[in-house]
């Protein structure tokens, strides 16, 4: 197989913001397949902040090395195949990194369920981590109930979305904060009942305004001082998922943390819990299955945001850190046919 | 009845650390019981850190207002009854106040258990507020198991003494954070595993050493930095039981919080709850009686630290906050006979 798999590689951790130069595109062989492994042409390249933390340092899992292609998720085509069961043209996804063409053992990567019927790319967002994080976090974690006040910040960003509208259909009144007029707009169409945009409003003010009784649930995508925001504005008894931290990640500097804390966990009674969608691992059928059925009754929309060319993912890595995006972000790299 | 009845009146909001002159000492005559009401002779009050938040502002409860008489929890006994079912000679336990007398309505006060056979003390303690909030919080909220690494801190004081012996019942391993030799030696004398004197001792590296495995529950009566190093050393799935943050309590101005949130929740899936012991009210009896059971058998070791007379509540109260006291501090107001 030719010189033709371009690939970016890590050079060093960003020191502050992201700059596109932390990462090098260079052009190498496509690694020869093991027995039991297989080789898999990317499609489309998930975006997702969690990319940032991972080049950071130690987080949930070990950081990207230093000159290794970089890690991201991906959907992609089976092209060569010395594994049994996956035979050259399977749908898969898995962690298949920053390149053209991924050589992986055949465990690492997943087949698309056999009746996919939905663009590629929908398996990095509503129908794969982030759709599967909104869904987990928001009822697995969360446990939303009918008629509580669920805020979810971030809420135009590809897990957000799901989670508002997820929440909407479980006849939970809905709020939702995002950083420009238009994902406010989207998500006002979206049947979201109230939305703040940060970046305009005092969101302590519009906290009282937006949620007079009380936050029953926080979807938290954010951290920082909306979460801060957020738990002043709890009720009685009131719930906090922690999904993500968008606001500290494109920086080293530890972020300032919310104040109130144990206070307010004492005075309301709070709980505030952490999850990473993989706990849920075992379950992701079942949730991938329950997003498509709402996804064919009209209960959620998609959205995407598509990056054109791999040559392009630093620049939309950064960009989804600056707020960019409406809905999920991703890069096409290739058609499928 | 005579004036003859002492009264701490509240006069004025403490700015920044509690100063004996926020409080005045004035006689004044016995309110006179209307029906249905009692009058109580206070015969030992209550000292807890939570005093110190009432008399701030709001809080989980609303603040004392100047000029009233301090709130405090007490046992005192029925000097004169209006009220059916409460003849005089009855001990009873309820927010009798910073005075000799109260006069409270009947349904304000609680009978002390028909078998009561300890010092009236007791019931402020062990068997009081601060064991039962040993108690619900550490099975209750945290949920300890055995094997289990709990973690508690304040750990000398009246609901961390009761929580580390009702841990290490429960067969956990248990370590103790508290703030001198003398209270660490009492620990390690009620068989704690481990103790950290957080005066003496760099608390994150206590942490790794004596917790190398992480903590699995986290028994928090202080918040601040020792919060934030508990933080640090949770295990995967750690629980973290927000009890009281007296390390704030005695200043007008926030505390710094702890960082590392949410980045350390989602990284290792911790959950964080608050609670107060009124929560459990309905299952006060069975507390009582289960915690009365363990000193019966030995499990649990009393320990207070008695204050002598009315007169010096106040800097009885400064000495708790400034972490004078091993075990249940109380004020001896009057002997029961």
């Amino acid at each position: 197989m030719g010189d033709d798999n371009r690939r970016w590689r890590l050079r060093r951790r960003p020191e502050g913001p992201l700059t596109p130069d932390v990462f090098e595109l260079v052009t190498e062989s496509i690694d020869e397949p093991a027995v039991g492994e297989v080789v898999v042409r990317v499609l489309a390249l998930s975006l997702d902040p969690a990319n940032r933390v991972w080049i950071s340092g130690p987080s949930y899992r070990p950081p990207v090395a230093i000159d290794a292609v970089m890690d991201g998720f991906a959907v992609g085509k089976v092209v060569r195949s010395r594994a049994e069961g996956i035979p050259e043209g399977t749908l898969v996804t898995g962690d298949l990194g920053w390149q053209d063409y991924a050589t992986r053992p055949a465990d690492e990567v997943r087949k698309l369920p056999h009746d996919n019927k939905r663009p590629v790319s929908n398996y990095l967002g509503v129908l794969g981590v982030t759709g599967l994080t909104a869904y987990f976090g928001l009822l697995g974690v969360g446990k939303a109930k009918p008629k509580e006040t669920v805020l979810v910040s971030g809420a135009a960003g590809a897990t957000g979305s799901v989670a508002v509208q997820i929440a909407k259909m479980w006849s939970c009144r809905v709020v939702g904060i995002a950083g420009t007029e238009a994902k406010c707009q989207w998500l006002t169409d979206l049947g979201v009942d109230a939305t703040i945009n940060y970046r305009e409003q005092d969101v302590r003010k519009a906290l009282e305004e937006t949620c007079p009784e009380g936050v029953d649930l926080y979807f938290d995508n954010v951290g920082g001082s909306i979460l801060e925001a957020a738990l002043f504005a709890m009720r009685q008894g009131g719930r906090v998922v922690c999904c993500g931290a968008i606001s500290s990640y494109d920086d080293n500097k530890p972020p300032a943390s919310p104040r109130g804390i144990p206070g307010l966990f004492i005075a309301k009674r709070l709980t505030m819990r952490g999850f990473v969608v993989t706990d849920f691992e075992r379950r992701f059928s079942d949730g991938i299955a329950a997003l498509a059925g709402w996804i064919e009754s009209g209960h959620v929309q998609v959205r995407e945001d598509r990056v054109e060319g791999l040559e392009n993912a630093p620049t939309g890595l950064m960009g989804l850190l600056a707020g960019e995006n409406i809905g999920k972000r991703y890069v096409h790299v290739a058609d499928q046919d």
